[in-house]
């Protein structure tokens, strides 16, 4: 006997399945239909190396405190504990951006959502194409789109800012409509595009000019080895009056399962009304969440202090070696490549191919789990995303295997 | 310089601060005027007894393993890891439940606000009067009510019920108008008043008349002591095809701080287009969350084995000793007083008088910090809410206070 409750309407106009649960499926399936294959994941884009010893401590040590009167924490300030709130303010943007900025969180996925929480139903947003499904699927579900359009492949009311190789992988802002939100991510899930410093100079010009937004997706800048490539949207001036920025301790230190960003809503922001953007940012985290944990709070510390610091630079400089090596595999077989220098994702162009095809024809021949490109919008058909987060040695098995696979056949 | 973007319309509805921050605002203020006072804080129903060694030690060697090869865990599944799911299922509700109907996550507040996304804003929705201000202020943001009416306290479109002494804390459902969506919370706070199992199965035939979904929140359950009140709605008839249930390891084991719940949503219940509710449920918990933290879910197991569950029963009686001795010390100076004996809250009559300015009196004069009644809505007016989950020794001294206070004062 059902309800009478009406269904969200929103929620009708999705999509299959969120992307990597759908991979998982297909996973699933695969392996019970050949129980003893030895797959590889270069596919969803999680870390795999222990935590490193210092950092560990700190979560360690962390947990242990809870255990003793003196160490023992209850509720923490919803918007993180204050160190950490400085530390990252000095470490991580030089006191560039103010310790009361910055909002401590259980990671980027929840901020996206969150922030569309603030902005309602009411707006319009443009995103990269392809681009990581969250912004266009929180979009959605807060009605601030239209419903899908079969022939394109797209929502009505969102505008898809096309990146592919034609253009740098960076949107031709002139041909972009205006709208009040633009989703930017940078270095970029999937293409591995990493945008130079005049290239978001050229994004925060557009955005002012229109009144617009920038959400900054940051959460892959610990991979920026390039020195014309900001790490921060607010390296570029006239940002703290047009954007926010969210990022994530999960790359820099493995804390995919442990669980902690942060975003920067600058004092500046403002919505049309005057009001501003971060007091209804920090309603929304005070009413609607109530803090990282406290244990991954003390990790976030042990990361930002000189012992963390190396331990992050030795393990990030480990996946872009695997980078660096799926990068040159391909490239060695033939295939257009991008992204895998300031970024841990390698984007490999398969013309005039579905890539669900490509997928799942590398996934039986190679036993190798990738992503298909179509899976972040139709900007990304006709590409594969490959992950560098595998551990070193699956890592060469599976170029090993890519190229047994791939050796000469044309590409 | 203001952007173009308009503000979110259902924001500017919201009232003052959430209730907690104000507390704290108010406190600040008081020491800073009154550096040297010794505060006793009754109020935020935040835990302060360390954790239990061996729940400590689940969570401890969950943080441990991060750092091995074998223990590295990185994204597991946002609805949680299957072991919790199962032992949830298995220990919590004897298997009534199963594992596939239980979504793992930060916390309760986390999830009411992901259930209000699932619900969006096409829906109608009733609330306890007085109630834990999360339901209302996340019905607001969602554009679920009206605007706030100034007379009444109270926003518009939403059916407050009162719960009073006069109703036994239980509402005149005869009273009450359809709604899609009753919250109800039992133990309740801030009233302490427990629910029955005849009040409960009342409550599951309305809901079921009228088509509706209660959202059970059961965050208080492992208080209770009493034989007729049940532990979880889904021990009413019926439950399964209306009612979804929150709860959480926040009071069960001092985990206010490492945050973890879990949201119960059966498999029978659905909208009335006859999609499942535990559909879109599990599309916003993969969409806009990214899974509980890893090291919180191995406490989380920890609390549910043999010695965890010993620990925890250990801890909630230490608790209700401060709720008995709260409760004699209110009713030993005459007031009227509910709650304390199957919850951790202490409801204390006030009758004529402004709770913010009892609340102010006894912060000046003993130095106690409570919540006034009015920040849980109209209803709550003329009441104050005490907390049992301070140390006992500091629960002692408050009682100790509010005797010399009140002691020769007429209630």
């Amino acid at each position: 006997m059902s309800t009478s409750v009406p269904r969200n309407a929103n929620f009708s106009k999705l999509q299959a399945g969120y992307l990597f649960p759908e991979i998982g499926r297909r996973r699933k399936a695969y392996l019970e239909a050949n129980p003893d294959a030895d797959l590889i994941s270069l596919g969803v884009g999680d870390t795999t190396m222990p935590i490193p010893t210092h950092i560990m401590s700190g979560l360690r040590d962390g947990a242990a405190a809870l255990g003793t009167e003196q160490g023992y924490s209850g509720y923490g300030p919803e918007q993180g504990v204050g160190p950490l709130r400085s530390k990252i303010s000095e470490v991580i943007y030089s006191g560039r951006i103010a310790a009361d900025e910055i909002f401590v969180s259980d990671g980027a996925k929840c901020d996206i959502s969150r922030l569309q929480q603030v902005f309602g139903s009411n707006v319009t947003v443009a995103v990269q194409d392809p681009s990581y499904p969250v912004y266009v699927d929180t979009a959605v579900m807060q009605g601030q789109t239209g419903t899908f359009n079969e022939d394109r492949g797209q929502f009505d009311r969102i505008a898809y800012m096309k990146c592919d190789a034609a253009n740098d992988f960076f949107p031709d802002l002139a041909s972009v409509p205006r709208t009040d939100i633009i989703f930017f991510c940078s270095p970029n899930n999937p293409t591995g595009a990493a945008a130079t410093r005049a290239q978001l100079a050229e994004l925060v010009a557009f955005a002012k000019k229109n009144g617009s937004i920038i959400v900054f997706d940051a959460a892959y800048a610990p991979f920026i080895r390039s020195p014309d490539v900001p790490t921060s949207i607010f390296e570029v001036e006239g940002a703290r009056e047009c954007a926010i920025e969210v990022n994530s301790f999960s790359k820099y230190a493995g804390f995919t399962g442990v669980r902690l960003g942060w975003v920067v809503v600058p004092n500046e922001l403002e919505f049309a009304d005057g009001s501003k953007v971060r007091d209804d940012f920090n309603r929304v985290m005070t009413t609607c969440f109530n803090g990282a944990s406290n244990i991954s709070q003390k990790g976030g510390l042990a990361c930002l202090d000189d012992a963390g610091m190396k331990e992050i630079d030795a393990l990030i400089k480990y996946y872009l070696g695997n980078a660096g090596m799926l990068r040159e595999t391909m490239l060695d077989l033939g295939f257009k490549v991008y992204g895998g220098t300031d970024a841990p994702y390698i984007w490999v162009s398969f013309p005039g191919k579905k890539s669900w095809d490509v997928f799942s024809d590398i996934l039986e021949k190679s036993q190798v789990v990738t992503v298909p490109g179509a899976g972040f919008g139709p900007g990304g058909e006709g590409y594969l995303r490959l992950s560098a987060f595998a551990p070193r040695k699956a890592c060469e098995e599976a170029c090993k295997r890519l190229r047994e696979m791939y050796a000469g056949v044309p590409a």
